[in-house]
């Protein structure tokens, strides 16, 4: 397996891009990688090129760059040609820490769409309290619009997802709603519901609220991208928020907070800890002829390495392929 | 000013409305009030009838009442007794611990609208790290489709809000989007962008992103009955979650801890009570006749005691006629 990697998006490329892909290629013998970018800056931490090819290009899309725009005019960008590497064929998967809406864009409008799947969709994978996997939601971000189809078409690549990389045996399917009952929620949401269950082979578990998500109730999240990417800020930021008020409140009690906040260290990382995702790698962009992994901009060679190991379990178990024989079998409305 | 008490509602009824009636009573000599309920039951916790009269029934509308089928079939329910009061003319405002979604049903078809508004709005204060004062977050769940001129009414009617019951002077009103610039989200999104900003007399500050929102971007927050109600959620669904996980890991991870624990507790404590929003009194259904202030059904007297204190605040201030006479002078289009 080859894997395409943008060596230059995100806070500290190309260092732990390259450090990440030298793990994996030590740990995983089928792994190949093309990276794209500074060939200068990468050789700086390359110590050993097996089976690392580098395509030198010192163009780079940035993160304050309109995702069209670039795609279209910074064609030999790193990420565009890691892209066009995957559409030509060269390599079986691709990797980028830099701009969500490029990396989108480049995922819909160069490598293309998979057959079957109308629109690809953002797939963080997001803790559970107490558990150690956790759940997948989608769509994050990647489409504001939804239809039932597309959530219809989430849910599948979702299970499948789950089923191959987290080896869970019949993943547990929820649709995102304001209230458990059947009939909550507008009409897409009623119709979505409906579809839900009558999909073939679909642990269909029926609504899920978005209080408890964290606690378990499903394996598999479905939502439309606008509520999706707003629950998905919302947890990270009062994650944070919670975090950060009781640091200040800790060191501003007095000697005898302080005290405890020393002693309470271990758990206080504990908490951290629960929402650190790097582990999972990074998020999926699913939909597409293979699969992207998107890993956030500050992420750390340990989670380049995760992202690359995500990428390698989807290939060698052949999950998209799972995908679009499912849809052969069992086409879905295009409403 | 007369307030309408549906004194069934919630876990601890009637004891927590009485308590807190009679704190109010006690505090505030232009109040009075009628409360509806079981009699026996009401009198049991009344230790002075001053100013406060009781409507005997006994039927209630449970938390797992159909909501529109509550408000139709029981009719002399404790709440749409009190909502029938407040349409009647014998109260000018009304509270309730009970069913959220029967006590919004018997504002819209008990209560009636207010002039120049479409659709009343679910509106909680949330709080913002390191201030006193917290937000307005609306609409919170009362309407999961949504148009332009709603988030306008909204939008509005949250500005007067805060400004008559926060005294701030001039409210910053953010849009809940997808991302911060002006054309982030999807048409509607970026249509209510351009619609509020050219609302008259109104601080719009632009977009706002969920996981900013508790750092205080806005002091007006607007969204779909649908996302915001995730949000809210999720909001509450992670900072309980914080918790229980902190207090899980300060207990099991050893002695060390459980002295940091005991050390700490001054800050969880202060932690707890950042989410602690019972001090801003409930959720006010903005946008019937009357004020209507729905607070959580595990209040306590004390956040009765503030809801009524709210209430009495937008009656004093005249905020709902405000409200009308802005949009009799400032019409906005119905789309």
């Amino acid at each position: 397996m080859k894997i395409a990697v943008d060596a230059m998006g995100g806070d500290h490329a190309p260092r732990v891009l390259v450090e990440g892909v030298q793990r994996a290629r030590d740990e995983y013998s089928d792994l190949e990688f093309i990276l794209f970018g500074d060939e200068k800056a990468i050789k700086k931490y390359l110590q050993d090129s097996d089976r690392i090819e580098i395509v030198h290009t010192t163009t780079q899309i940035l993160g304050t760059d309109e995702p069209m725009k670039a795609i279209r005019q910074k064609k030999d960008s790193s990420m565009v040609l890691a892209a066009q590497a995957v559409k030509d064929g060269q390599a079986d998967a691709m990797i980028s820490l830099g701009n969500s809406g490029a990396l989108l864009a480049a995922g819909i409008f160069v490598v293309g769409r998979l057959k079957h799947i109308a629109r690809p969709a953002l797939m963080p994978t997001m803790p559970i309290l107490n558990q150690e996997h956790g759940f997948v939601f989608l769509d994050a971000g990647a489409n504001a619009e939804v239809k039932v189809s597309y959530l219809q078409q989430w849910a599948v690549m979702g299970s499948f997802y789950v089923k191959d990389v987290m080896n869970i045996e019949h993943p547990r399917v929820g649709l995102l709603n304001n209230g458990s009952e059947y009939d909550k929620g507008d009409k897409l949401h009623q119709e979505a519901y409906q579809a839900l269950s009558e999909l073939e082979g679909i642990n269909f578990v029926g609504n899920v609220e978005a209080d408890q998500i964290l606690t378990g109730p499903a394996d598999v999240v479905v939502t439309d991208g606008f509520t999706g990417n707003a629950v998905l800020k919302s947890l990270e930021g009062t994650a944070s928020t919670v975090i950060k008020e009781l640091k200040i409140s800790l060191l501003n009690n007095g000697l005898r907070a302080k005290i405890g906040a020393l002693l309470a260290k271990p758990a206080l990382t504990s908490i951290k800890s629960l929402f650190d995702v790097s582990s999972y790698g990074g998020a999926v962009l699913l939909g597409t002829k293979v699969p992207i992994v998107k890993s956030h901009g500050s992420s750390d060679a340990r989670t380049v390495y995760y992202a690359l190991a995500q990428l390698r379990m989807m290939y060698n178990k052949k999950m998209l392929e799972k995908v679009m024989n499912y849809f052969d079998q069992e086409p879905v409305n295009k409403n």
